[in-house]
């Protein structure tokens, strides 16, 4: 019988032209920490100046902390936070992609709690401590489109001390406000979007076939698989399409629904182990390397769901046998990674070895087993393992 | 181009048994003022108790104020919030339907605020004031299905002494917290199941040819008109069938989700004029009488959406000419009611005469003008008595 709870307490301002909106938004407080990537690509294309100037707008006082990088390092998450706590910052605004809003989470968490962020976390070398306080409310100004950050409570940082890339979230990390204007990535180059919209596919998929899996989220999940199918080659092809643009950045909304009301799976465990020691490998990127031997591995357990996920992508199972049928899901997969030029990333291209994949495995088995909780079928380590092999090239 | 903001930040805990969670739920505050209808229902079937019980279990306090009545009247709201103040309540607890969690959010609003309700009402004789403080929290506790208001700001008040019944909301009058327990509509007998459910399907409708629907509320709108149709038919007929309880349950919450992301059309200004001058017609019967005359209306405007949605009621509309394929849906409601035995509701049998239809719209534009802005063919007072006279019966 259906039983669920559901919570999506962020405000979405979505569209062409909202990051003006920013100037007549009610925002939590009368000083921001300004958070940024390290490169140059916020302050280039304006976005960085056009939130400061929206912010001067309101009599809204502000710093900026930019040191953050792809796959957010906590050492940057800790020096942001006591930043935030020394200068009595009121709310904090991340302006960029999902490293720069995660970590923007994970500062204004740890503005408000003491201790090291490890402290609270609740898998692999986490010590589970519960979360005290509040975190400071979170403003996220989106300028890629695919993690879904904005509409969930999830952070993702890297330990990198410890090889230890783990996903974490309370009720008070969900956005208090988030700004998705497709119109800020348009500057995404192609490869980026390619990776970035796999990522919201990714989101939807796993959260389709987790164990909780509720009726809201597969409405979410469903619409996220006809989005990104439909619109991901035409956005990487011409990046100015902004139809295209408008349509993937929908769909990374509704993939971070997708994880405010399901869940992933231990496809982004292992994903996360990958990362972990590779921190340059985008995450994306990972995601995709070991797609198709995860899922084919997976088709047999829930068949059903993945003939739904094939259907939605345009494929015709009527003819097929029976046990065909949920295979058409890898071949639909295979077809728009060809579309968007990501059918050939190897994980030798970013350095990892082939025999790093029993580490890898236990690597995710440790540090992110609560996804594997939410698979519909138990993996056991051999399985893993045999999977990143089936993976790797 | 796809432009909506969004906010629904109600937690919703749903399923079977969910009322039990009440115990464990963090609440906002230590003294609650319990609202309830006047009639004996929730005192009869245990459900106030198990409210009240709970609240022991919290050690929280609580106030019982139990004079609401079916189309809740302005005067009982005023009531109530006086008592809530001169008592200084934390928060307001609804247990009921529709009528009754209405109540509650505008007791919880008026106890906040000075004045009178029509102060703040922006449509009829309201005096469109800015609400200055923000509601109490609000928690809603479901023995119906199908008002949707268990996930949306709304709340629909008669003030009987102006014939005026008018919809508001702010974003504190979202619920905190909503129960929907499917458990708890197992009481409700098959007539009322029916327009209750109905009540869910028209909203889904109205959101989804509504000028500001959305992707998000058009995915809701679709899932909603297709549970109805599956499961309204069982409920009816037999009231013990959990299962299709609980389906009509979720349509009611995911109505109100429509109405949080897109509008009811000028079909509810119609119905509220209705029961602005007959308080003791229920609000899905007086939808139900002017459905068919109404969306036979807008069929041609909308064509595109009809026939989606009359293929989420099974329709099936390939053989047919164009122009007859918007009215396929009119078909499907058709069935619907007659499967779910209101085929046959009259105005005439709650008193309502032929000579009344010219006021009747005459209110509907007057008192909710909002929703007529909302249709995409903007109808004249007279095509609208039109619409009422081919009602009647």
């Amino acid at each position: 019988m259906i039983d669920f709870d559901f919570s999506i307490p962020t405000k979405v301002l979505f569209g062409v032209g909202k990051l003006d909106e920013l100037k007549r938004e009610p925002l939590p407080g009368k000083l921001a920490l300004v958070v940024v990537s390290s490169g140059d690509a916020m302050k280039k294309y304006g976005y960085l100046d056009r939130v400061l100037k929206a912010l001067r707008h309101q009599h809204i006082d502000y710093m900026v902390f930019d040191k953050i990088r792809c796959n957010p390092s906590k050492v940057h998450v800790m020096e942001a936070a006591q930043f935030a706590r020394d200068n009595f910052c009121d709310f904090v605004i991340g302006v960029g992609g999902g490293s720069t809003i995660d970590a923007a989470k994970a500062i204004a968490l740890m503005a408000r709690n003491p201790g090291d962020l490890w402290d609270y976390i609740v898998t692999g070398s986490g010590k589970g401590r519960p979360v005290k306080n509040q975190a400071l409310p979170i403003v996220a100004v989106m300028t890629t489109a695919g993690t879904g950050t904005e509409a969930d409570p999830w952070l993702v940082v890297t330990n990198e001390e410890l090889h230890e890339k783990i996903g974490f979230g309370v009720p008070s990390t969900f956005p208090f406000l988030s700004v998705v204007d497709p119109e800020l990535t348009l500057s995404v180059p192609p490869f980026l979007t390619a990776i970035q919209g796999f990522d919201a596919f990714f989101h939807a998929v796993e959260g389709f076939i987790a164990e909780i899996a509720t009726p809201i989220s597969e409405a979410f999940s469903l619409q996220v698989i006809r989005l990104i199918s439909k619109n991901l080659p035409k956005a990487v092809r011409d990046g100015s399409d902004l139809e295209a643009r408008t349509n993937i950045a929908l769909a990374g909304l509704l993939s971070g629904m997708v994880q405010s009301t399901s869940s992933c799976t231990s496809h982004h465990s292992m994903e996360h182990a990958m990362t972990a020691f590779h921190p340059e490998l985008p995450h994306g990127a990972g995601l995709l390397m070991i797609s198709e031997a995860y899922f084919s591995f997976f088709a047999k357990y829930v068949p059903d769901r993945f003939i739904k996920m094939a259907h939605m992508m345009g494929e015709v199972t009527e003819s097929l046998p029976e046990d065909e049928k949920p295979y058409t899901f890898i071949t639909a997969l295979k077809k728009l990674k060809k579309e968007c030029g990501v059918d050939n990333l190897k994980m030798s291209d970013y350095g990892i070895q082939i025999d790093e994949m029993e580490k890898l495995a236990r690597n995710a088995h440790k540090t992110m087993s609560n996804l594997f909780a939410m698979d519909r079928y138990t993996l056991s380590l051999k399985e893993n393992v045999e999977i990143f092999k089936t993976a790797y090239c």
